[in-house]
């Protein structure tokens, strides 16, 4: 029995799948372009890589919250017309039809289907087109993504991580050459004809996903945990050390070896807890515990400022207290945060 | 306690660290250049992407032996000089010194390192430099490259992912200029200097992992488990269902849209067992367990010819009668395999 993901963890921000994806509708060029220009598609604008929002009134637990600005066809078919736009077919709502419908007895009701549209036109145009006020685009990403509702979070970590793959990998890396966009958007074809990446199945012409590993790691005694700062944290803050995991490594190798770069602890038993999309720009964060066979610290002068081994108790002030000024954890919708709560819940027997 | 790697799950094909890796060291040019005229350096040839091998003969337990060629500074110092070489630093032997040496009193003594060489010069002429017979490289990848020793197959594995990402990834995906090789072999940069990919960390740079699912889907009456072949199997082969992790997605998730997309069977737990880097070309296999909660088949006739519950009798007898015409299980090195055995052996409690 397995009761990791429910009851103490809470499902993870970012990773609510809103959205049926409907991958095989990424072929159906006819099925997508009805889509398109029906009246109850749904389109999201992002200004390259981020998404037009409207900010609503601080609401009574005195967070504020983001919305996904949402328009529809008519409003947004000269933007989606430029060549130079990227259209990504994000999925069909999951919602069965208002029992009310009509077209339902017909047969004809499709659930509604939800666009997002990258464009690099001039932001403050944009803005004009949405009917709400306090519109903006969220600039420098992590902070500003994480205040969404749990259902829109789960939508922009889709499309923001395709489209900033669109982003960067508008040439061929095999050969150079442009590329087109094809399949709702989720592939990529290069221009020439004689390219290898249009021989076979290679992964140039997907996006691209980067699994990083981050963990806890429990000390022998497992009543203390190992927290690290990089310099660019807010001062007190403290976070779970993460990586990147190597080609050619396994999950639980990529825990030992990069807790042994930043911290010069050693590793033993590695577990799995859970998995959360970073669309900044495209990770998948996979959380683990880790129980130290060594208790002394260097830390890695490059990425890691300073690591230190932290008490159950200091956690545990830390996350009810919220604003401890000694020890600031990661905010509720990282995955750091869940990892640290959940070994704080759990008596720590991994 | 968690025995679910040790125990039944033997260590994965593919998986061993046999070298430690050193990443700082990619950065330092001074140690990486010292270590390539080094006597006691290891180089592995690759002619392109495939290693050179010598086939041992037979052993007792009658399994073919394949043995990278090990080649010295000295015999692959022209290769090295060629522009087009990729030159990757593969990291330093964990092993301890022998005692006897001379070097370890001195404190000078340094475990040997280990570099892989991709070039595509004329595959016979490179076979030439081997001063062992029965040497070649193996040709189509996936069976070819399951014959190595534990040791040896963790090497590959590093080595064919990144060698690969640089075969596939030459020009740059931001801007389509040519860029050039460095750390190591383990970054790329690019050629231009007004390039956007060299301002600010981004993943062009760096060598592409690909996670992947794999899944056993276990019958809600907990007695059977669902498998599926694609098209190219050979007769009577089925193996686990699998699929890449989509943008956005978490691994839970991408479990649950795979399997329904490929067989229309509905998902609800699901859970982590272990990880494999496999590369063909360069991916990260997340193996799972996953506790169906509908039972009827649908194929997605793209991918996947044929999907069908096998129950616990027909797969014990597939494993260990070894050839059964109408059962016929991927081998041992594979994490489908492993899985399987995995469920027969625990009684399939989640
Ligand atoms: N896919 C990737 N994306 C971004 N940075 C990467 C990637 N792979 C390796 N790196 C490097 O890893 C550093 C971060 O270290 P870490 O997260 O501990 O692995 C970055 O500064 C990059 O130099
Ligand atoms: N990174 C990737 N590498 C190769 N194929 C991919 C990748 N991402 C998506 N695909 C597509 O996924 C198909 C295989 O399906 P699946 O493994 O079930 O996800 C391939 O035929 C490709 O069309
Ligand atoms: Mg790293
Ligand atoms: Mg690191
Ligand atoms: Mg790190
Ligand atoms: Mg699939
Ligand atoms: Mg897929
Ligand atoms: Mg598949
Ligand atoms: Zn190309
Ligand atoms: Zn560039």
């Amino acid at each position: 029995t397995d009761d990791r993901c429910s009851g103490v963890l809470p499902e993870l921000y970012f990773s609510r799948e809103t959205l049926d994806r409907q991958s095989d509708k990424r072929t159906d060029k006819t099925w997508l372009e009805a889509q398109q220009s029906d009246p109850n598609t749904v389109y999201l604008l992002f200004s390259n890589v981020n998404p037009m929002v409207s900010r609503c009134e601080e609401d009574k637990s005195s967070e504020v919250l983001d919305k996904l600005c949402r328009f529809r066809y008519d409003e947004v078919k000269d933007l989606i017309q430029k060549p130079k736009t990227k259209l990504i077919f994000l999925g069909v709502e999951k919602k069965k039809p208002p029992s009310s419908c009509s077209q339902v007895q017909e047969g004809s009701w499709e659930p509604p289907a939800w666009f997002a549209v990258g464009t690099d036109e001039d932001a403050t145009e944009l803005l004009k087109r949405c009917r709400e006020d306090n519109c903006f685009f969220p600039e420098s990403p992590n902070r500003n993504l994480l205040k969404f509702s749990e259902e829109e979070a789960g939508i922009v970590a889709h499309a923001r991580s395709v489209l900033v793959w669109h982003d960067r990998y508008s040439f061929c890396p095999t050969c150079g050459s442009g590329t087109s966009l094809e399949e709702g958007g989720h592939k990529r074809r290069c221009l020439n004809s004689e390219c290898r990446s249009l021989k076979g199945v290679h992964n140039t012409c997907y996006p691209r996903v980067d699994p990083v590993v981050i963990m806890l790691v429990v000390h022998p005694d497992r009543n203390q945990c190992l927290l690290g700062r990089k310099k660019s944290f807010p001062v007190g803050m403290f976070s779970c050390l993460a990586g990147f995991i190597e080609p050619g490594e396994a999950i639980e190798d990529a825990v030992r070896r990069e807790v042994e770069e930043e911290s010069g602890v050693k590793v033993g038993l590695v577990r799995y807890i859970c998995s959360q999309p970073w669309p900044m720009p495209s990770n998948l964060m996979i959380g683990c515990l880790a129980i130290a066979t060594s208790t002394n610290i260097k830390v890695d002068q490059n990425e890691i400022e300073e690591a230190q081994w932290f008490t159950r108790q200091q956690i545990a002030e830390s996350l009810h207290r919220g604003a401890n000024p000694a020890l600031m954890l990661p905010p509720s919708q990282t995955i750091a945060h869940q990892l640290i709560r959940y070994w704080i819940c759990k008596n720590a027997n991994l």
